[in-house]
């Protein structure tokens, strides 16, 4: 897999990569402990601040850990990733290392204690901004606070999730920026 | 642009078709006021009941009537209406007939008093679940108590919405089954 080289990006154009609805990687850390889980149910809810709300199964290991620390890594994965990120949603960090085992990259984050996956093209910041909604549905609405994204690819195969082991990959890019209204773009 | 025959469809199996993250048509009625909007920023939240999370901003016309129903339906368009679902972003209920603006057909729902849209090949009828955050983030928590999808295409050509007039158009299906563990497929 390779490595990308991410730079600063703004936090305002984030959507651009989290609306589409990839499949992303979650990495946390909580008392020594690093792990990642993937993760399908998110969604982009405000551009400033930049607020991202996500579903996270209590079932997971990484539950605990990112609700302890209050913080975490979204990293966007792409198709020479499909079999990592099917490997490490079947399998859990209670018992191993998956970093290790599935020969990830941890880079460190400049804000929060997850590191991020360097195998990503996209990787973004989130400190807890509201877990008022953890008990009834286990959502968590993120403040992303830093924002990392390689320059190139510029239209990423992201992988969607459909459910029942099957993932659409992002196919061509449609241009439509002449039928909108400047104000909204 | 075709219109589908629509069947009935598992409310377990809705991720299928929302999980990868489509730009969707929220159709809403209110008070003989019938309308329709773009949005993208939903997420899946439960399985069972089939709770979908979305955001849906107040500077929307469709905004009181859906919360003042506590109705909707999700409607998901395809590629072939590419064209309508920017034209419907880009303009407002207030004035017009989207319906009629944009040659739409309205198919009376099972439960709610929002039309499905018969040119879109999957519609769910939603119910609102939690208003609560609605105040806090516009965000809408709904119970999907109805599924239409048609049978085919099996592997519809959503588009999913990147900001600044972009789109990625979903592409070719990756099964990858056989790796994941039979209990959480």
């Amino acid at each position: 897999m390779k490595r990308y080289h991410k730079e600063d990006y703004p936090l305002e154009q984030i959507r651009q990569h989290l609306e589409p609805g990839p499949i992303v990687l979650v990495s946390s850390a909580w008392n020594d402990e690093i792990n990642i889980m993937t993760m399908g149910w998110h969604m982009m809810m405000e551009f400033t601040p930049a607020l991202f709300g996500c579903v996270i199964s209590n079932a997971n290991h990484s539950f605990e850990l990112i609700r302890m620390s209050g913080e975490c890594v979204i990293n966007v994965p792409t198709l020479d990733m499909a079999d990592v990120v099917v490997g490490i949603g079947n399998c859990t960090g209670g018992e191993i290392d998956k970093f290790e085992k599935f020969g990830l990259t941890k880079t460190p984050a400049d804000i929060v204690s997850a590191p991020l996956i360097a195998e990503c093209y996209a990787s973004f910041e989130c400190r807890l901004y509201d877990g008022s909604q953890i008990p009834k549905y286990n959502l968590f609405i993120w403040d992303v606070v830093k924002a990392h994204v390689a320059p190139t690819p510029k239209h990423p195969k992201t992988i969607h999730y459909k459910g029942e082991g099957e993932f659409r990959v992002a196919g061509e890019t449609l241009n439509l920026r002449k039928k909108f209204r400047p104000e909204i773009l």
